[in-house]
């Protein structure tokens, strides 16, 4: 086992009706901004919710983060930040309200320009303390120190990790996410599941608890996940997808053990060029990262292919081809496409992407830097 | 799945040489105090490596804490407190040492008598701040807010849990228990095992994923158990066991599911009246618990049977005599016993027992209830 340190003081409130807790969770007196996304939370009731909990405290609005959100919006945020003396952020919505709100808590008191926080790894003195309460189970961000940000004017989306925004509590309601569209609630089974794989198809590292851990939930994923698609209004498979969800990305999993990380860079990619849903993107590249380094991962794939999917016979090649199609056949299972031809995307962006490798100067990424730029052209070839 | 809270900010580092970080974890110009146990840690040079760790600190040391902490040793260790004016303190040692440092930070500035936290759930306004050094994987007590605490003057064994006795930070080096005399080791495998059991076998809950990382971490214990006892000195085997170990009573197993606890009531009393190692005393208790009670855990005995030990034929009664089978062979594995006759104790004591939990007006305990006295009775004597 490698040598590792965990911290995760994110206070988790899990289940039903829990939004009146606001109350116990944030001091008195403190002035809050409300940051939320397109405005779903107007027709699901969590708004009305949300306010009736904070009453007294002095509350200002921010809607409209985006899908994939950006640092152009975030900056808007914090001008009304600075003219409404905000002292605390209470993120409600899904991964990319939360990540926005995660930016703009380290960008608010940056000084110079904020988005050398992602470009450039700069230096968070101070960030402004922030809350969340999740509305779609999906990337994990509720329980963690991540964000992903875009910026418009270059067509970039990139992360940064900072103990300082991991927010001081989460609000998890399975009730919420009750009402979201099916191709949602597939964004975040896919999504939950390939976190896990980064953390866990990588090579042996004498670590068989955080094995079994990343196989606990990738099983679960794959028994509540078709469940949850067809019905998100069925509480118990909800509450399951939620706590997996967010398992799977709160740091317990990657404790001690290698992790890889490829798929989600080349995936940003495809989202930048295209605004393909994230988990989308994953589906997509995933099948094309096991193929082309099978030799690489053979231990961890065979063992997937055994301990996840049931498959103990056949020579490994084989055994590794039916890990690969099953996972492909459970993306699809809900509704997940995972061919760039499905998403209308030929052989130029991956010209452009590679390209784009270059200029970062990235010779090589992820597990082991297996990926040279010519195995991302090969994984995304393999995926056309 | 039920409604749960999850808060847990202790920093676990983990791995080989990480002492020397002390100075990144305390505050310069802080008034420690080492708070250690029966010596064993001159034995294996971590004292050496503390006090090098610490240089530059003000540094008092109490040592002599005993292996079922008691309240009489901690009020001595609170004198010094008092006396040195003391804002921090370190415990470098197993269960014991953790649990009495944390009595101790509660108690010392209490109002009153602090065997009141015990006793009557009295509140604790503040606590001393805490960090440990874990020198025995086995309580869980390093990363999670409980302790066990014994009054010698009346034989009596009570638990409290509380937030503010959670530790600012564990180190958790699998080399410091390489040294430890394998029947401790084999204390800690038995004893990590039995508290997620209290966890997992009680009744389905609709929480697939708990289940499967209890099982992740049974499964691990089985295989890694075994290889630790043998040779302490394994570091990945030792690793395992430590983390299994931190992992099996940190709340993430229990976050939305129902508990026992029964084993660990009943457990104490051995101890409390025959000094009979605690994870001894679990091992001596748990079949009967699942003897008396195999029709009301009917469901998850089962599902242990077939996911723990592989038993998938037989009448539902069969599995479930197998896997108590399989269990007791495996705490006799590392050399554990678990018949009361195996530690010279006989029927006056349960006797004594029964009376006590009358005594303190308990009429039922555990797992819904179902304990009344006359069962904890059943149960005992069926591990005559």
């Amino acid at each position: 086992m490698n040598n590792f340190e965990y911290y995760n003081p994110v206070n988790i409130i899990f289940g039903k009706d829990r939004i009146g807790e606001l109350q116990n969770l944030i001091p008195q007196g403190t002035n809050i901004l409300l940051i939320y996304g397109g405005g779903s939370i107007f027709k699901n009731g969590v708004y009305q919710k949300v306010i009736q909990a904070l009453d007294g405290y002095h509350v200002k609005e921010f809607g409209g983060i985006e899908p994939n959100p950006t640092h152009e919006t975030s900056m808007k945020a914090i001008a009304l930040i600075k003219k409404e003396n905000i002292d605390f952020l209470l993120a409600v919505g899904g991964g990319s309200v939360i990540d926005a709100t995660k930016y703009i808590a380290a960008a608010a008191h940056f000084d110079g320009n904020s988005w050398d926080i992602l470009a450039n790894e700069a230096e968070i003195k101070e960030a402004i303390p922030l809350g969340t309460i999740l509305t779609l189970p999906a990337t994990g961000t509720e329980m963690n120190a991540n964000s992903v940000i875009s910026l418009k004017s270059t067509n970039e989306k990139l992360s940064f990790a900072n103990k300082k925004v991991m927010p001081k509590f989460s609000i998890l309601d399975p009730t919420i996410p009750a009402s979201l569209p099916p191709r949602q609630v597939a964004n975040g089974v896919v999504d939950s599941f390939v976190h896990v794989i980064e953390q866990y198809i990588t090579y042996p590292a004498s670590a068989p608890l955080q094995d079994r851990l990343a196989e606990a939930i990738l099983i679960t994923l794959i028994e509540e996940g078709p469940k949850v698609y067809k019905n998100p209004a069925d509480y118990d498979a909800m509450a399951n997808l939620m706590w997996c969800s967010t398992m799977a990305l709160n740091g317990i999993i990657s404790c001690g053990v290698p992790n890889d990380w490829v798929t989600h860079q080349i995936g940003h990619e495809l989202t930048a060029y295209h605004g393909i849903d994230h988990a989308r993107t994953l589906a997509i590249v995933l099948p094309g990262v096991w193929s082309v380094f099978r030799k690489e991962k053979k231990e961890k794939l065979i063992q997937y292919a055994t301990r996840v999917w049931g498959i103990s016979s056949g020579s490994e090649n084989e055994r590794i081809k039916g890990a690969i199609e099953m996972t492909i056949e459970f993306f699809e299972s809900v509704g997940i496409k995972t061919r760039l031809v499905d998403y209308n995307v030929g052989g130029d962006t991956i010209e452009k992407i590679v390209e784009r490798f270059k200029k970062r100067n990235w010779t090589a990424i992820g597990d082991r830097e297996l990926a040279t730029l010519e195995k991302v052209r090969e994984i995304l070839e393999s995926r056309l």
